[in-house]
Order: structure tokens, then C-alpha cells, then sequence
């Protein structure tokens, strides 16, 4: 309950909003803990209401046990029936965490000029940005697993495999030991593909000499993690050497520009400087990286045009790479969690082109 | 392009719209076949203008073949960058498939009253809705890949072995065939924890006796499938015995009233009466069915308040369930392909509670 009274702190004492409204799924996740429902009202009085159609109903009275859990019969308007609790519980400002455009226009026809409306996606984010310790521990539980995947990668890459033949076994490593799932679709792409950096996972067959990129992550209840390794099919070119050094140095500088109270986009420069000065500028064609928790992208944003500051209980990404159209991509990356005056990297190892 | 060329006829000639703009997901897949990408606009003389960031322009330009691709810069505003587009193009009356209520109002503040916009996800849902022969082909794969999963669900499964344990062999017997990844978050659902619909998979141990609900979906180039089975670990006892006979009668009696030109309504009503008879009615909590595709809940629905009428190329789910708190569920499920007198299973078999 602890994240629904620092929502209050924020939305109601800081913001002056007298109510809060989740609709988000990875939001509702965080204040409740329950999956499978479609709403929490949290008012300055009690600790929220958690609104839930039939079919989860006995699940989330189950794992919701802290809140208020309210039956949406099957045909009822949601956001009649919010707004009718709204206006019942005197609400005069309602913060919303975010919401499609037809909903919205329902919600606010339906509290009849009662109740004014505000969107406020960035009070939870802001929240959510900052990991508790629990938070740590479970994303610190996903990299592990994340670790033992790519182990697996790093063991099983061969001339002849098909890409989807070495995501199957990744994801079994890790799946066999708990987790949750895969924190994003699983990508292994290999040769020219691999200059794509959302290259995805194809039945391509991988080829001697190939470089193949690894981005996956595992889930531990519900947190996820994010790790990328590049290598070889067979012995690495001399090029593919150069450009592995290139990334590599690139991470490092990025790394260690990761700390509290660091300028995201400072952080971002490090790596892209390195970049630039090796000549490969304009192949470094995404931002440094992002935050990683319910969700595999989150704040806090690291790119050219980002305005966050680094803050200890951050968990973010630093991915750089270089992609070279039609001859192939490299991209290392790790999660990391941002402390005082370093990061500690949650995702390790593996810094190499070679597998064998 | 055929599907661009729907669009138009639908949203153009039918609906009055000079332009349509496609920001789902899905529905970017569904038109472009291109992943990654952030906006299509299609107007009435080109083929479109797929909308992308740096990151994916490269794949984008090399998978959107038959599109416009236009290149996003970082920090340019998407929607601001749109509307100039659709005010150049002297567009009137532009349609949107969805959006978030502050890109909404980015949008329409950009357009500087010069273009109305429309809400119309609908159109695109109404297409999507019947497949063509490719789509079908695709689930077909799907389906037959999500069968071999069952299989293994009921080879493995013994007392002992924990939920995700059981996951792990179905999604690598999925993956290694060439799977994409898996549906939607697996559910191995043991003992009293079935009775949850949407019990998920967790580390519990699986234990002599229990009711064991398997709900899982393979993917095959983007397109779903969708099986449940319940089987108990080891003998059933008489009480799980006669629920899965009734849940098996309502499944035939839903499965038979499944053809075009029948009301949905009417389908999940078929499955219900038998439910009801046998005096569970009030522990059916959830709707009939729903269609599959791109996604894995599309339209139609099957459910007692569905206004949409089934027609030939729908594919939909047909999945009774019976849900006793504090004891267990059941609940079969196909993925079905609507015909004319008639459905077909694309998925299919096993319909047993015991696997040994």
C-alpha cells in the first residue's frame, strides 16, 4: 500500500488532484498487484477501488485482498459507472494515468461537468521511475535468468541453425527455471538482418561468419530485464572486430557516465561521442537506452533529446551499436541500476564476438 | 495492397473520409506487413506513407516495398509532422483508427481546424474480421503448431512438477517447430487455482488429483491461435468427471450453432443453455468466445450481450468453461473457422480429461 499512499502524496497534496484513476495495465500491476482488472479509483479516503469484470472477479477479490474489489457486470459502461462513483464521492479534480480518445470523451460526458478531468500519465511514471528495493530484487531475479539465456545463446550458436532453433533453446533455459515468460520478443538476427536493430527472429538460416545479434529478456513476476550480446557464426572478420571494439568502447564510456544525478542525454553523449570519433556516427541510428521494470521500455528515457536526470533506484538500459546496411549490426547492452556515484550492472558478461 | 484498396472503399467511398490514419499496432501489420513502424497515411491517390523513426527506416524501406517511407526525426513531433501532411494534401475529413487523448489533441491542434478528424477503429476492425486466404493459411499454421503444444501438455503433465515447469516443455515444443513466440501469457492453471479463468501460470506444484487448465496460442508470422484443455493429474474423481462432460456438451452444442448468419449472440447462448441445465450457470463467468488473428481478442465477440452476426471467414473461439471457487475449472476451447453451414476446428482433438 505503500505505492497508493506515495500516489496520493504526489497526485493529491502536490498536484491538488482529490482522486486517481488507473486504467494502465503495468500502472495497475504496480499499485495492486492483481492482473486481469480494468480499473482502481483511488480517493483521498480509502485505499482504492478496484474495478473487474466477471471472468476475474473471484481472482482479484483473491490477490486484491488490501482493496475495495467491485463487480463490472457483462454490458455495463465502465466509465459510466466510474463516473457515477466519482461524483458520488465528491471528487472535484481527477487526475487520469491515460486513456483512448473514445473513452475519455464517455468518462467526461458522463460526470455531467461534475468532475473535471486531467490527464496525468507522468505522476505514476515519475513513481515508477525510482525502484523500491522488492522491485531491485525482481528485476536483479530477470537479469539472472536473462544471464542463463544468453549463456545458452552463447553455447549453441552454429553455421546451420535457424534463428528461430536458437530463440527456442534461449528461451527454454530460461523458461525451465522460472521465468515468467519473455520480457519482449525474443530477437536473434543474423548476417545483413542484423544491421536491422528490431530485426526480430526469422526461419533464416545462420551462415558461417555471420554476426548475430541476441536481445531478449526474461520476467520474474511480472519485472522484466534486457540484455544484448553480438557474435560470430564461426571466426569473426578483421571489420567486425573493428566495429565490436567500437561498440564495446562505446558502452564502457556510457557505463561509466551512469550515475545519480547525471544528465540522461549526457550519458547518451558519451557513448555516441565514441561512436563519431571512430567514424560511425551516423550507424548508431537509436537512442543510448531506457528504463526497464513492469514494462520493457519505461522512464527514464536515455537519448540526444532526453530531459531526465539519473537518480539512485533507476533501472535502465545501455545499449549502443552500430548498423551497417547490408553487411550487419553490432549492439552490446546491459540493465543497469543507478546508484550514488556508478551503476551496477545487473545484466554481465559475455563481452565477447567469439563463441568459441 | 489489396487491403489498403479495402480500406479505401470502406472509408473513402462508404464513409465519406478523404484520408485514414492507422496507428494500432496491429493494424500497421495487417496493411503494411512492417513492423516497427508509427503511423501509415493513406490517401486517396497513393498507396500510403508509412511514418518511422530512425531506428526501424532501414527495415521499414526494405519490408514497405509497396509504401511511401518517410523518415522521423528524434525529437520531431509525430503528430504535428502528420497533420502538416494531411493539410498539404488538402485532406477534409480524416479518419483514425485509434489514439491516445493527448495525442488526439496534439493532432487536432496541429490541423489548425483545417482538417476534422474521425474516430473510425471500427472500419478497420469490420475488415479484419474476415479473413482472406493468406490470413487463414497463417492461422492455420498457428493452430496446428498450438496442437503440437497440446500434446506435449498431456505427455508431460504428471503430479510433481510445477506450472511452469509444464510451460516450459509446451512453449519449446512450439518454438522449435517454428512458432513465433507464444499467443498470450501461457496458462497452467492447477488445482483450486482453475477456477481463476485467467489463473495464469505460477511455480505452485502440481499435485495428485488436481484439475489442470491448459490455455495457450501459438504464433506463425504474426497470426494467432488460441486451445484449452483441461486435464487432471492422474485419475479425475466423479465430480471432475461430470463437469467435463457438461463443459464437453456445451462445447459440441456452441460448436454446431457456429455458421454464418448466425447471431453470436445465439452461439455463446447455445453453450449457456446447456451450463444452465445442468445447474452451473452462475459459475460460467465469462463470454463464449471471440475472434483471432493478429490479435489474440479481435472482433467479433460471442457473448450474450454480442450484437455481431458470424459470417464466413470469421475465425473465433469457441470456450465454454465452469468455474467452482474453492474446487476447480474446466473449460475447452477451439480456435474455429466460420463457414457456411458450418465451422471448421483449426485446432483439434485430445478432448479428454485423463492423459494416461
Amino acid at each position: 500500500m505503500e505505492r497508493v499512499e506515495a500516489l496520493k502524496e504526489s497526485a493529491f497534496k502536490r498536484h491538488g488532484f482529490d482522486g486517481f484513476l488507473v486504467f494502465d495495465t503495468a500502472n495497475l500491476l504496480y499499485f495492486t498487484g492483481v492482473s486481469g482488472i480494468s480499473g482502481l479509483l483511488v480517493s483521498g479516503e480509502s485505499e482504492g477501488t478496484i474495478l473487474v469484470y466477471e471472468v476475474n472477479y473471484e481472482q482479484a477479490k483473491h490477490e486484491g485482498k488490501n482493496f475495495n474489489v467491485e463487480l463490472v457486470k457483462r454490458g455495463e459502461d465502465l466509465m459510466k459507472k466510474i463516473a457515477e462513483k466519482a461524483v458520488c464521492l465528491n471528487m472535484k479534480r481527477l487526475a487520469v494515468d491515460s486513456l483512448g480518445v473514445e473513452s475519455w470523451r464517455k468518462l467526461s460526458k458522463a460526470t455531467r461537468g461534475k468532475v473535471q478531468l486531467g490527464l496525468r500519465g507522468s505522476i505514476v511514471a515519475e513513481l515508477r521511475k525510482t525502484k523500491d528495493k522488492t522491485e531491485i530484487e525482481l528485476i536483479r531475479k530477470a537479469a539472472d535468468l536473462t544471464r542463463i539465456g544468453m549463456d545458452t545463446a552463447y553455447e549453441v550458436l552454429s553455421p546451420g541453425m535457424r534463428e528461430f532453433e536458437v530463440a527456442a533453446e534461449i528461451e527454454y533455459a530460461m523458461r525451465k527455471r522460472g521465468s515468467g515468460g519473455t520480457a519482449f520478443d525474443t530477437a536473434v538476427s543474423s548476417g545483413k538482418y542484423s544491421a536491422f536493430p528490431h530485426g526480430g527472429c526469422t526461419d533464416r538460416e545462420i551462415r558461417e561468419g555471420d554476426l548475430v545479434v541476441f536481445d531478449f529478456g526474461a520476467i520474474y513476476e511480472n519485472y522484466r530485464s534486457d540484455m544484448t550480446r553480438t557474435f560470430t557464426a564461426g571466426s569473426p572478420s578483421e571489420k567486425q572486430k573493428r566495429l565490436f571494439e567500437i561498440v564495446m568502447r562505446a558502452y564502457k564510456a556510457a557505463f561509466e557516465a551512469t550515475r545519480s544525478q547525471a544528465k540522461a542525454r549526457d550519458v547518451d553523449r558519451a557513448a555516441r561521442r565514441t561512436i563519431e570519433e571512430a567514424g560511425y556516427g551516423e550507424f548508431f541510428v537509436h537512442g543510448l537506452g531506457h528504463g526497464v521494470g513492469l514494462e520493457i521500455h519505461e522512464a527514464p528515457i536515455l537519448n540526444s533529446v532526453s530531459k531526465d536526470l539519473l537518480a539512485t533506484g533507476n533501472v535502465v538500459t545501455v545499449e549502443p551499436g552500430i548498423y551497417l546496411p547490408g553487411f550487419g549490426g553490432v549492439r552490446i547492452e546491459d540493465t543497469v541500476l543507478v546508484e550514488k556515484d556508478q551503476a551496477e550492472k545487473l545484466t554481465e558478461g559475455l563481452y565477447c564476438l567469439n563463441t568459441k
